[in-house]
């Protein structure tokens, strides 16, 4: 246990060493947070596909619980049930246009992931810088749990628990509990917890601040105790449904699924459940008493449960749905939490968007008319009427519109038209357009995989580190 | 599939070659022996212990089913459920006597295994060859199921079914169903089936055939129709009794495993069985309703059922006790078959050597006296007196003894002493005079282990081949 002992402190000094131009105690918010007598006790996995390049490097490194697709490098950085998804990596020969700029790639894109701690954290690649179009680098960086890092090459970031990052490089950066941060780029700059900021050039840009209050119940993180509150309730609450999953080798699939739809045998998939035609499940997805239309995706870490989805539904990483109708075509984004009960019931119409890191947790019934965008923090119809905005509506802003915490600034046809086109973008990737020959995406190409299994060190001064292991086709 | 069907072509024509000067049917033998669809169910595993030094490679290779431990690299070569133990490769510095020489190992043993097939095939490690102390090498060979390479390097060999060949080099030579050789080294020999030859220089050389008629029962194997008989049978019935040990990655250990004991969970453990102190029951082994006194060991691929082992019992890979007593200091050589039933019992007395590839297949009870050496073919209390001998009496041979099939010339005495050096060589590399402190053996070194498990790609043309691979410390 020595030289885990001795990689957790080195790569803390190393984020340390970056973040030192703010007073934050990394220490403190770190202490207790890394189990490290837990880390023999998982394994890491790796899948082999026909359809994805391979090649994996992992040294000096503890992999325990991480999930490993496509080309990786893993090195003196400890990850902890990440979900490495390398299935959208850029592949050798493949032209790049970027604004005025075209590219080919010399070699096939590769994550690497270099003195740093990742909790639990999705790692998803499909980045667009175009600086960096064959690595994508996770150097010097902290993530917390359930921490999402997507398209977001990092250097020296810190990622508190519940935040996302997506599609935007970060330097120096610290994102507080349960922000969302979508920028492009982002350097030297503290997000506060609860900040929701999506920003594209000069062309708009879209803040929300949860009151710090609100926030509370849901997201604690202080120095020395670690993180609290109902969201890492309800995550840990789940923790004996994937027990099973990992015990097994061999995961015998339910004969209920259709032709083009991909169930992972890392999804927990129970209750009388349902799935359509080009359904994605992806791992560490949690399934409950739900049926899921043609199309739909869950994506890692999500959570449905009692629950219907129509059809072209996006259900985000780290996305719950608890007692909800949702119609064709919603768009559930990051880590939002949708909280209904049996019968206190959610419905969301058609095409609707419910915004990255929306909490919609009701005390009363709510029936969300279709077309609308959705944010902030909602337990009622007021609440609804203060947070939501219908998309057409939307898209005639032309300078600036502030309701309660929320602030635009900007082209909101732009801004809804970005949208629109990644939803777009997200099903398509994800083949819910399959017609059984065209058009597949990573619920075909994932339906045949091998994984592969790593285990640590049992004893010894290595305990809780893997081998040095590399792997080419 | 494509390229593992050019790969096992490949294979047995680097065996043909080598093999040339014999008019022996390599094509015929191999018709139908290897199911190559079946490749892509299993999983290939090997162990990660702060004991044994770490390298692993694998190379263009199908590795399923087997079990890898100890620095192993494995190129253009198809495993399939063998056991590839380096828990006795020589390590680096380590000195080593073979008669005037001293040898110095400059670095540490390596397994190596090219062009070959090896099936269902234990390779054990432990070497005496003094041309080779760095590198135990496996070339151009083909094993058959239940075949046994122990402590042999081989160049161009065929192994036939349930033969072994154990601390011997081997160099064109082709070893017939249930053969046994143990001649130091042996080159451009066709062995008949049947024949257990052991031999030292000019020290001693024991033979014993059996007739071809007693043994079609228990082995046949011809041209174009597989491996057959009584052995072939009794193995393939255990087959989903183990199923279940593949299926799950963390086997919980019955809580009677007792210090310095050691059972391993790729083991099968049934019926009101029970283990003792310092006993050793290794991979693939299975255990059913029976007592393994203290120091006891079980090897790969043995079975023992109905059964009740006093202590310091060596029970030898492949070898089968049903329904027997073994006094203490009983040994039962690789392969052997002892089948008594419940009303048929066999007893065996205090420090028998029951010879490899020795078939006592019972049709009236019977208890053999301590202290004999047992050989050949053995039905009841007749066959028994005709192929057996006191190990007292067996010292007195000086020159030559001839009983039925079996011959003997040279030393009885040094042949009766080197037997028995080897059985308390076995008894302490396995731990079973582990102190708490000192004699620690595989049975104290392999309690904590860490399995990974390795996938092939599942499909395309590399189905059932694996990705190389390269793990390192």
């Amino acid at each position: 246990m020595k030289h885990l002992e001795q990689l957790l402190d080195r790569i803390i000094s190393h984020a340390k060493i970056n973040l030192r131009e703010f007073s934050f105690d990394i220490d403190g918010h770190m202490k207790g947070l890394l189990p490290l007598d837990q880390l023999t006790k998982f394994y890491a996995y790796y899948g082999i596909t026909s359809h994805h390049p391979i090649f994996f490097s992992f040294i000096n490194s503890s992999l325990s619980g991480s999930y490993l697709l496509g080309k990786c490098r893993v090195a003196n950085s400890i990850l902890y049930k990440c979900d490495i998804r390398g299935d959208e990596l850029k592949q050798k020969g493949e032209a790049l246009n970027f604004k005025d700029f075209d590219l080919v790639l010399d070699d096939d894109e590769m994550i690497s992931i270099r003195n740093s701690l990742l909790l639990k954290t999705l790692v998803h690649n499909f980045s667009h810088d175009p600086e960096k179009i064959d690595l994508f680098l996770i150097k010097n960086t902290i993530a917390c749990p359930y921490a999402n890092i997507h398209g977001s090459p990092l250097d020296g970031c810190f990622l508190g628990p519940f935040s996302t990052i997506d599609l935007t490089t970060g330097h120096d950066v610290i994102v507080g509990a349960f922000s969302y941060i979508q920028t492009g780029s982002l350097a030297h700059t503290n997000v506060e917890p609860g900040h929701i900021w999506i920003k594209n050039g000069g062309v708009f840009d879209f803040q929300y601040r949860y009151s710090q209050d609100a926030l509370k119940n849901y997201i604690g993180f202080a120095p020395g105790k670690g993180v609290a509150g109902r969201f890492m309730d309800f995550a840990e609450d789940l923790k004996t449904d994937f027990q099973r999953l990992y015990d097994v080798v061999h995961m015998e699939k339910p004969t209920i699924v259709p032709s083009g739809a991909s169930l992972n045998r890392y999804a927990v998939f129970q209750g009388e459940s349902h799935i359509e035609e080009n359904v994605l499940v992806a791992q560490r997805a949690f399934i409950e008493s739900s049926w899921l239309g043609k199309g739909a995706n869950a994506q890692e870490n999500c959570h449905i449960s009692h629950s219907h989805l129509d059809g072209y539904n996006v259900t985000a990483h780290g996305a719950t749905i608890i007692h909800a109708h949702l119609k064709p075509r919603v768009f559930v984004g990051f880590n939002s939490f949708l909280q209904g009960k049996e019968n206190v019931p959610l419905t969301i119409g058609e095409g609707c968007i419910i915004m990255p890191h929306t909490i919609i947790h009701l005390n009363a019934p709510l029936d969300i008319p279709p077309g609308c965008l959705v944010w902030g923090h909602i337990r009622n119809k007021t609440d609804f009427e203060n947070h939501s905005m219908a998309l057409d509506d939307f898209s005639k802003i032309k300078d600036e519109c502030k309701m309660g915490n929320m602030h635009f600034k900007g082209d909101g046809s732009a801004f809804v038209q970005a949208f629109t086109r990644r939803i777009e973008h997200i099903l398509e990737a994800n083949g819910a357009y399959f017609d059984g020959e065209r058009n597949s995406g990573h619920a075909q190409k994932g339906q045949n995989i091998s994984f592969n299994l790593i285990q640590p060190y049992p004893k010894g001064p290595r305990e809780g580190l893997y081998p040095s292991i590399e792997i080419n086709p």
